[in-house]
């Protein structure tokens, strides 16, 4: 969908829209014959709203192909992840709640271990403590290079994310790894992969210089790789695209960011709970016209290949959903960004279940919320981009097209 | 799909796809609310492999669009045949296994009748006997033009293929066709399309006027007509755009030559039936990923108009198909390339039922492989062109896409 046709036929109203993203919810039978995760968690409410609710199978991003977090949002956010394309860097920073700036540059890192001549001996320094990470991104952050700001934060074991910043001047972003895939050789200095970036890649090589001396005898953990560099991209927010005012409500850093990214308003969520999540839905439902609301676990469950962990998941969101009822949404999206097969323990390409809901919605009577349900139902295999279009125009935000 | 995409995608291990094509396969009933073809059929391997399978109805170049062979082929390939696009020449070379090189220019001939004064009197000729078509195309092979190597081979009946072959200088193959589609008037001289083409234009045209003073006092065959001007494309192959070894076992030319077109390494089989046709499979079943099996007759036969007898190829099908589930390939695509209702006694736009089978496929549980039963799987109606990502995905042979 064409974010310009949209435009011309946006319509303000009062209406609101709600989207419960299970983050993985697709599944599989762990044998041939039995039911996925889905469809074996008991799930009255859902079951329920899939009665009233138009159902189908969504692509995220294309027939085959497995999302990552960031696509699989995208994509359910009515953003065509192939057209918009986050980068690693991006991505890393969101997912710490680091607030990237317009002129930031962003680089995922690697502490690493090489050897006296300077060649790889680990990729991931051992995979060192988060506690150790902490105290050696202390001292890279004494690093000063000239005419920029620069922010060194701990991820997570060896990972952290470097970002530079000038606000007087642009930086570019088009910079190669230095990360050589492969141990025995030394790191690779970053090159310009176009001339507004030749400063940035100066500016990268002179960090990673003074880190090399900084880190000189902090054997495993003696050198740093970067790659993934990146900037916050320039597109149009919820509100530009959709006329939405939109909030965001998750426990895990990375959704509020890819949230923050749409223009969305992050909201702080007191506790981590599906039920914690809930009642901040309750305490902004004035404020908003459309709520995302991020279930992480039924993908974490399912990359563990713990299938009835992630089934009992369901069922928790499913005991808070009259809570998303009794608000009265004009329009409910429930689906997910992928799927997350325990089976597989990893995310797949297999489409993901969706349903939409409205007064307005042509309802398929069928009265269950599952894979094999979702395929008979009358939004058929459809990319996930073509959900936000559907949600608007059952919330009556769309004007008639042409004469 | 973007094979650009995929490429950043693929990785390689051993897993193995095997696609069973049966030509034009989709069919239509004879009488109001009866069976079609492959719903009559009875075809219990078939049945019980849909019922692991996830299930669709494809459509091989656009809804309401009735594809020839090539474009039809093109698709379940996983080319789009509105991108790649085959021209006729080519097609009928492939058609008599002419091994076209990459620098030939390839064009459809007919023999035809001309009057006293060099108007077309008929423009086949009176559909000749292939016999006497042989002995005119010798008297044709004595035609020298310079710089060029020139091959002419024939068809059947009236239709013969001219080749030019120049292995220094590049020929161009936009090149007007002389056919004028009517009688009463004479052939049209080539023209060039392009300025590339004008040394290939004054070829062409040297060729027929030596044509004309050959077949002189050959009435009815005494002038040909010359059409469909094409070189073989230079279009990314199976191993290029989706990292398989491809083996293509058809007994017919133009299916061979399909293949061969990607990429694809034609295997000879021994004998014409689709018992020989399995027999190859078995026999090169470790040398490649791919394996295209072809099945011709559900096509002639629907062609025919003979309802019974396309239905009774099906049937032998599903008499072979446990000799390739013994070999156990991890995907199985069963399919086609197009329909060819006996009903309509032609190819037809209607959408093609197709199945998809792996162990990490959401199978439907629908236990049977027909046009209706594939109407209500999970693949939904989707172009052809979509089923090689999803093989690729099944056969584990995809990274994610994004973080």
């Amino acid at each position: 969908m064409d974010f310009n046709l949209l435009k011309d036929l946006l319509v303000p109203t009062q209406t609101k829209i709600a989207m419960v993203v299970m983050d993985g919810i697709g599944g599989l039978p762990m044998e041939p014959g039995g039911k996925t995760e889905l469809e074996s968690a008991r799930k009255p409410n859902l079951d329920a709203l899939a009665a009233q609710s138009a159902l189908g199978l969504a692509d995220p991003v294309a027939p085959g192909i497995t999302p990552g977090s960031g696509p699989g949002h995208l994509g359910i956010f009515g953003y065509d992840p192939l057209q918009f394309e986050i980068g690693r860097g991006v991505l890393e920073a969101l997912g710490i709640d680091f607030d990237l700036g317009p002129n930031d540059v962003a680089a995922r890192g690697n502490f690493c271990s090489v050897d006296s001549s300077g060649n790889l001996t680990d990729r991931r320094a051992g995979r060192i403590a988060t506690e150790l990470n902490v105290e050696l991104v202390k001292l890279l952050r004494t690093i000063k290079l000239e005419g920029v700001q620069v922010f060194v934060e701990t991820v997570k074991d060896y990972r952290f994310v470097l970002v530079l910043r000038d606000d007087a001047e642009r930086l570019g972003d088009a910079l190669s790894e230095t990360d050589p895939q492969r141990l025995g050789v030394p790191a690779l200095p970053v090159r310009a992969l176009n001339p507004e970036s030749e400063r940035s890649a100066k500016l990268v090589n002179q960090f990673i210089e003074q880190a090399r001396k900084l880190l000189a005898d902090k054997h495993p953990a003696n050198m740093v790789l970067l790659r993934g560099f990146a900037k916050r991209p320039a597109w149009p927010n919820y509100e530009q695209a959709f006329g939405l005012r939109a909030a965001a409500i998750a426990v895990y850093p990375m959704y509020r960011g890819l949230g923050k990214l749409l223009g969305m308003k992050t909201i702080k969520v007191d506790g981590e709970s599906i039920a914690d999540e809930f009642t901040t839905l309750e305490k902004c439902w004035n404020d908003f016209d459309f709520f995302y609301l991020h279930v992480k676990k039924t993908d974490s469950y399912g990359e563990d290949g713990n299938f009835a962990a992630k089934a009992h998941v369901i069922e928790e969101l499913d005991a808070q959903l009259p809570r998303l009822l009794a608000l009265k949404p004009d329009v409910i999206i429930v689906g997910g960004d992928h799927s997350t097969p325990a089976l597989l323990k990893s995310h797949s390409w297999h489409p993901v279940p969706v349903m939409l809901y409205s007064k307005f919605v042509r309802a398929d009577g069928i009265a269950e919320y599952g894979e094999r349900a979702c395929a008979h139902g009358s939004l058929g295999r459809l990319p996930s981009k073509d959900l936000m279009p559907m949600a608007l125009a059952n919330a009556q935000r769309l004007n008639k097209f042409g004469a």
